[in-house]
């Protein structure tokens, strides 16, 4: 830890490995011996073309999937995914079943309605204030997709397994989420991240498309999805390995770093989720045993991505957050909508960060 | 000049300041003090607040605009405001010009036309290959918008005086010209850029609004355009200042450097212009001067941004741009769709640029 860097808990955009911003910050007036930054390289040119085809090489290794899943980068983020999804697989007259787990779910089910999609949300855990992920939801046989959102950054809470959907096809957004573990990639028909949490910078948004969902997609632009601009067409971007347009580049290029960070030095998403697991348990451990801290979420539905906990009053909250900012321990705020606290503990979460919050904590918890 | 860097003469991506990289770099591990990346801080925290308002005030001072104008940034590179405009602009009946002036007119003509929106191309140079900007023009006093692309990258053409349209609002893409000098923006209901070529990196779109336009689409909003998803409607930027989702950082942090270079290293937009007229003619007064190179615009018509030029034989072209690139002068090809050459030559070419481009181009010619 430099003597400049804090332990950065931001939900997103959040840390990234700090070799990965050293070597950009290295390179940055001189990109591989081009006399150019990476950011004034063409799209269309040899430099580039190995950074998108590396990365997209990295995502076929590390999730382990084949040429039937195409890898993609789009920009707008998941919130243009929103749309985009019940635009391009939905036609007259077809459904998705859509799970309700909270702020995210939320607005892409209020996205697909805004465009008077057919969907059916099957299962909600509203409730309870969004603490769990719900069970034994009965999904619908004739559905073109299930829509879930993986982890949910703002409750804490994330699917430890995915559903048994009848072979519907599951359609993630795992923004905050996305190569912290291995995946069944059989289950899934598409996934999509926004890369500001656990991949890159803010303005890529990576999508892991089935083929199947492709052809669907491509059927439809045949006849009702005719008049679907192109730049929201998945094909645009499949036929012309994401570059139709100029696509973030800069972003595509950080995406690589981190991919390269998890395959070469961390090992792949099997120890990726070790890690991980290794750091929330120790957390979690430490906000259990505690008679100050609790955590929110209900157990068997922790997020390891995001772990949200409160203080006995709203007061000891905000003087816990201040106290934190000075001693270097950054972004332990909960969402503004649900306020709280919340420490989001991505990939790039060192083992350190989480002694350091910990140390605080107790430190913190003893003084009151 | 580092001895590692070249002289850029990229179509876009393409070159920024030296100062601006640098300040990049120096600042990438710990930006402000924050002790994050530019890359890691949260776009909800004070210190993104700063880089975006600073950006906007930074387009309001060099543009001369006051609060009439919202000005945005967008993802999805201009190709994706192809369709927003028609989506948001035009309504059942209505109608809008186009003026078609090579590749990215097409496009945009093209865009609209699937959306089977009613416009008419009222002006086109496509009779001599693009080589001009037509005059003359009658355009329809009941267009909701006049649309134009201000400089045209491919072809090597620009509008060097924009067009009386009796009042209708012009809508222009500006991605290649933005900032480049000084506009008479009540011309204007929209001008839209993608910021990889005059104003950052790639994965950013600024677009500067009139408040008349917005309105006009609210309208539409309230009817027919009820179903337009949140992510292609303009009025989800304007009231949440860019943060409806998380935006491109990076991409706005660049653009915010490069606005500040404009006015404080540069002194704002007319010595901006008077920089690119200088530069513009002592290339274009060289290739006229030379029998051995030939430029490709129309005189009145030529492009201070791309300058397009051919030599005796296509041979000839790949042995110049072989050598060129031998000698740290880049990306001189001319686009893949129509063969040559072209110095794209933004505002951040340096006049060392231009005169060792002069050098190699005297240097080549005489050994022939």
């Amino acid at each position: 830890m430099s003597e400049t860097r804090i332990f950065n808990f931001n939900a997103g955009p959040s840390a990234l490995p700090l070799t990965v911003l050293k070597e950009i910050q290295a390179s940055f007036l001189d990109f591989k011996g081009s006399g150019m930054s990476v950011t004034e390289i063409s799209h269309r040119s040899g430099v580039f073309d190995e950074v998108i085809n590396d990365t997209v090489a990295r995502t076929r290794r590390l999730l382990n999937i084949d040429e039937k899943y195409h890898v993609l980068f789009l920009q707008g983020g998941a919130s243009l995914q929103f749309a985009m999804i019940p635009m391009n697989f939905l036609g007259e007259g077809a459904t998705a079943d859509y799970v309700n787990t909270g702020t995210w779910s939320t607005k892409a089910i209020k996205e697909a309605k805004l465009l008077e999609k057919k969907i059916s949300v099957v299962a909600s855990s509203e409730d309870k204030n969004f603490s769990y992920i719900p069970k034994n939801i009965e999904f619908n046989k004739d559905a073109k997709y299930v829509h879930i959102t993986s982890n949910n950054t703002i409750k804490g809470t994330q699917w430890h397994s995915f559903p048994d959907t009848n072979g519907v096809p599951i359609v993630s957004d795992m923004s905050s989420d996305i190569f912290s573990r291995p995946l069944e990639m059989e289950k899934f028909g598409m996934i999509y991240a926004g890369a500001q949490k656990n991949i890159g910078p803010a303005g890529v948004c990576m999508v892991i498309l089935h083929d199947d969902m492709l052809k669907l997609s491509e059927e439809l632009l045949q006849g009702e999805n005719k008049t679907l601009p192109n730049m929201l067409r998945y094909n645009t971007y499949s036929s012309q390995n994401s570059m139709y347009n100029t696509p973030n580049c800069f972003g595509i290029y950080v995406t690589q770093l981190v991919l390269k960070w998890i395959e070469e030095e961390i090992g792949g998403l099997t120890k990726m989720e070790a890690r991980n697991k290794e750091k929330g348990q120790m957390l979690y451990d430490f906000i259990d045993g505690s008679n100050f801290y609790r955590a929110t979420a209900e157990k068997d539905s922790r997020s390891l991505m995001n772990v949200t906990f409160r203080l006995p009053t709203e007061d000891l909250e905000k003087e816990f957050i201040g106290q934190a900012t000075k001693n270097r321990l950054g972004g332990l705020k909960g969402h503004r909508s649900v306020g709280g606290c919340r420490a989001s503990i991505y990939n790039a979460t060192t083992m350190e960060a989480i002694e350091a919050l910990i140390k605080f904590m107790k430190s913190f918890a003893s003084g009151k």
